[in-house]
């Protein structure tokens, strides 16, 4: 027998193999080396291929069977359904029905309430379509991409990573007899196509001679395919618009009204839950890899040289499953770790970034997430954007494996930064010293005219550069003992590239030392962003079972906190006492704000249960022969299937109490007579 | 002295003619017969105008003063912002800051419960963005526009009404001697801008010889500019798209789905609450006329032969102002009268429409709106679209004059019957009899093989006649007579503009009579449709008001329903002692869910309680100096700054009661110690 090879610690090799090539290609490597590192990582894919088909199915997926039924279920029952489906429907987008609706309502004002409310967080509503100024300076308008080639005879477009797929797809299932490792040979072409350069890819193509799939005629060079929806605004149709493709954008741009909202202080924080858009190439996995979507995002603007949070005190004892880039580098394990520890060991970069890990772990918990199937994966430092600091992913197993639900980012000052140069509006926070301090100022004496006559166009890039020398001292007193000494100092190369250099004539320079009461700076920014559909995915998957029986009856087990409707009025038959108690209840449930459903048809008991286990109605309660005598119904718990006697007069106070919490259905059994019932 | 004219009336004569106007050209009346009553309505026009004038401004509007006061609140406290503020803004975009959110939010709650749980109607959220055959079935791809011309020059665009306004503003403006007569009849060009036809402001632009503004160059001549916001979806490029110009579309697509999840049963409705976009050629008017804005509409269907509403007696009685089509040709005035009067007068064409009018009555009020300020104004027939019945529009006074903030229009079968054609699915609902009835049937029977022979590809629309003729028995009786007697009858002029010949040979036809137990129909749909950000302007300018005193102290009188925060939670200095009180009522409201707000900085109580009117908070605690020995705090009422002395203990509950209705101010004063303050 072999021994058992430890899968986590393959998938680190890949993981850190695969890291390795990245850095690589961005330091401008040599191509052999390169070629070298990619052949190690094929051939680190294809063992962790081999090895994860004989560790068979994991056990706390669901199953093929159930997620067949789950899917029926949440069309059947109208939760999620295809948009435009009498028209045969697009790709990429989902209208929610009745029960969906008032499931993502509750799951919003959980939200609302855990994020905003508890934190005193601000909260915005912005626009979805936003000029073209803002996106092109968030980066948004030349970064936000995939790959793609276009038929030269026809104009259609492929995305370029899934036809290089397909094709290989293809030539395999024609090539039966293909050896095993020319088989690998392609399929890891397939593999990689997401992560080819413009070049590498097009290269591939010509390897293979990819042609249009449907003209057969010769396919462009792999170019960026922008994902924005592009619209033009007002009437001349020269002011190019986008649809948002995330809600963050909204809060960076009031910053400044934000902040005097707040009275001027940092920290604090902005919400906003809005639609965001993203004209996907190839959308798929329902409502994982959609085209239009609703995101919930968080942007707390901290002090950065402060990342405290006040409230941290109150996680610190919390433990986290994390997925540290350390682990994803080595072994591949999740550990447990307090939040306290994690940010003393540097593993976390900041209390406040800590902190809403542990906020967002608290919340999924509340909102019937199975926590077993909940990791917080660490990026790699080959994976971040340029700007961001640490960032940690809300990563929760579905049935399409480890899905990304939300990150948090530390995304520095990025985005004030470039808004705030674009838009030449101040964004800064204002820290107030406790006593006055002391400190070195850099004061420079430039001859503006002299400068202005010698550098032209180019002064402005060298003003920029002479502003920002004022924040390194040391680099100033050197450059002033060069102009001391030489009579002319080198500045540069700036951003454009060239360098200049500076007169004795053109710049003194001084460092002074000043008391001073308060320092300006641009925040920092802790963004964590939800996908709300994503979520919704996961408690779908995580709350759908198949009750045992004659035939299996589909439950969905929403927590009663977000339940669509939380109680099903049911009378036994359509007896019109039975009805006449039933709708006294539906009122006083409706007084008492809990969602109710009657459901009076002449179908059985068991059946009616049925349906309410299929809407997730975490209680039923019964009117039958003997309400009339003793003014009591049963109320059943869903997932249990128990049952009490309780009188009508307290019914509603309890399942309002149930709901909310402040009841469990534990009080409720000792209180009341336990019903045994068999049902159908 | 003259006798006063009744303005009202001349408004009346005004509508009348210009109804008659709109009749004749629909009419295709003769030029000299239109051209005299445009003369005419001219002449009415002026004559109002100059009434109008006379009666000075309105009484029970905002002052000049205050509307200045409230835009500057709305801003400074950031309820509503100018969107993209530090790039310059956009007009027609506008963000909602915290206040606004929450008052946004609280709105659709009130909303949702009021229309959506309290009549348990369905609810849907469907995409923003829409595929182009859903907008060109539903009319908005060919009609849904304004008239526009184009720089011949340099292209830019300019809304044809508003630039014939400019010119004549310019024109007069240059001609300070011109005679009142003939600036009268310049006026009335810029006055009928927006009515004219393309052909019309074509002529009118010419007689002026209006250029480009921008380069004095020649324009088009008119055209229309549709207001949708056009996208591609997808990477083709190939799918057009556009943003959605209503929420309502997206129900009627999802009709079928709906009948389903309502157990096949009509009448139902169904509510949706979302965004929409008009690419509107001149915003204005702050939140009344912008770019993207969120409606709350809901589409009730019911079967065309049975309009009236189940639940109809909870509202016969209620009173509404109704400015009827009647009145609006005839004395110009509003009446009062009960729902039942107005259903059975014929006055609103039926029960569920009526209904809803009551209902949208009810909410206004709720929400606090000046119900003196609101009638509901019915469309002329002139007005209507070809395929709607009756519409009413709910009209709210503002400061810009009376402004439609909902619609309520039964659309008859319209919507349903273009996508039912287009898609080629069924939408229709079921009427099950008690007893089984006997119905006359016409049975056809066609010889298909004669008649693909005969008509070949006009078979299609002939195929559609037969179908339409099966439901008029007298129609089709007489149809069979003439193919019996003359061995041949003439179909059509069909929708194509022709006509065929049927023979003996090919059809036979036999009315039968047959016991049924069901019928099939198209739902007719009710439609209350809600344009928020009017309410919203409503409730802003309704609830202002300036506090007498020192300096004028803004106020708004929020509803405690819809407050953004319902508590003020006010320490009276910045003593700890009194923090910390404080911080224990702020957790006490949060338990109970009652949004409070923390002032704890150093002001003066009179500031902390005038930054509390500002942001509408109903309700103000107040920790003071006997706080520590009484455990009690005052509580005080925003409007009439009345103080009561509470018990801590007892606070929350009673602020809960106070925000949902459940308890008065009066009760309070009764039971606790009206405590008399002065403030500052």
């Amino acid at each position: 027998m072999s021994t058992p090879v430890d899968v986590d610690a393959l998938r680190a090799s890949v993981t850190r193999q695969g890291a390795l090539v990245r850095e690589l290609k961005q330091n401008g490597a040599a191509a052999e080396d390169v070629k070298k590192a990619v052949d190690q990582l094929k051939a680190l894919k294809i063992q962790l291929e081999v090895e994860t088909a004989k560790q068979g199915p994991e056990e706390d997926g669901l199953s093929k069977t159930d997620k067949k039924a789950l899917d029926d279920l949440l069309i059947r029952k109208m939760f999620v359904v295809p948009s435009f489906e009498i028209y045969g429907g697009i790709g990429g987008f989902y209208d929610f029905g009745p029960p969906a609706c008032a499931l993502k309502a509750n799951l919003l004002k959980a939200w609302r309430r855990h994020f905003v409310f508890e934190d005193k967080l601000l909260e915005v509503e912005c626009t979805n379509l936003m000029p073209e100024v803002v996106l092109k300076t968030s980066g948004h308008v030349d970064r936000f991409t995939d790959l793609m080639v276009k038929c030269t005879k026809s104009g259609e477009c492929y995305r370029a990573d899934k036809l290089l797929e397909d094709h290989v797809e293809n030539l395999l299932n024609k090539n039966p007899t293909m050896s095993a490792e020319e088989q690998e040979k392609h399929r890891l072409n397939a593999t990689m196509a997401e992560s080819f350069s413009p070049e590498e890819l097009h290269k591939v193509f010509q390897e293979y001679g990819i042609k249009a799939p449907a003209t057969g005629a010769d396919l462009s060079a792999p170019i960026p395919f922008n994902l924005m929806f592009q619209c033009h605004i007002g009437p001349e149709g020269n002011l190019v618009g986008y649809l948002r493709p995330e809600t963050a954008q909204g809060i960076f741009l009031n910053f400044r009204r934000l902040l005097e909202f707040n009275a001027g202080k940092v920290p604090f924080g902005c919400a906003q839950i809005g639609s965001a858009f993203r004209n996907e190439i190839s959308p798929r996995g329902g409502l994982l890899r959609v085209r239009e979507f609703q995101q919930a995002e968080i942007e707390y603007f901290v002090n950065p040289k402060d990342k405290s949070h006040a409230k941290f005190g109150t996680v610190a004892a919390l433990e986290l499953s994390l997925l540290t880039k350390q682990h994803q580098l080595t072994d591949g394990k999740t550990v447990q770790m307090s939040c306290g520890e994690a940010v003393k060991e540097g593993i976390i970069a900041n209390e406040t970034l800590a902190y809403y890990l542990a906020r967002t772990h608290l919340f999924v918990s509340k909102i019937g997430v199975d926590m077993k199937r909940v990791r917080f994966r660490q990026h790699l430092d080959t994976e971040m954007s340029h700007y961001a600091t640490d960032c940690w992913d809300l990563e929760i197993k579905m049935s399409a494996g480890w899905v990304e639900c939300a990150g948090h980012a530390d995304r520095s000052c990025y985005d004030l930064t470039v808004h705030a140069k674009k838009s030449k509006v101040e964004m800064v926070g204002t820290h107030k010293f406790e006593t006055p301090e002391k400190r070195q100022i850099v004061d420079m004496k430039p001859n503006k005219g002299k400068m202005g006559r010698s550098f032209k166009a180019d002064l402005a890039q060298i003003n920029e550069a002479l502003e920002e020398m004022k924040n390194d001292v040391t680099k100033a007193l050197a450059f002033e003992e060069e102009l001391a000494t030489k009579g002319e100092a080198t500045l540069g190369p700036l951003c454009s590239g060239k360098s200049f250099t500076i007169t004795r004539e053109m710049l003194s320079i001084q460092v002074v030392e000043k008391m001073i009461s308060e320092e300006k700076f641009i925040p920092s920014v802790i963004e964590p962003s939800f996908g709300i559909g994503r979520i919704l995915t996961a408690i779908f998957e995580h709350n759908f079972y198949a009750r045992e029986g004659d035939e299996k009856r589909g439950v969905m087990s929403f927590a009663p906190l977000i339940a669509p409707i939380k109680v099903a009025v049911l009378p036994l038959s359509s007896n019109p006492v039975f009805t006449s108690y039933a709708e006294e209840l539906e009122v006083a449930f409706a007084n008492e704000d809990v969602e109710c459903k009657l459901d009076s048809s002449s179908v059985a008991i068991g059946r009616k249960y049925a349906r309410a286990d299929e809407l997730g109605i975490p209680y039923a309660v019964t009117v039958d022969f003997e309400t009339a005598n003793d003014r009591a119904v049963t109320l059943r718990e869903r997932d249990s299937c128990a049952q009490v006697r309780i009188p009508m007069a307290q019914v509603v106070t309890k399942v309002r109490k149930l709901v909310n919490g402040s009841a469990s259905w534990k009080d409720l059994e000792s209180r009341y007579t336990v019903v045994s019932v068999q049902e159908e």
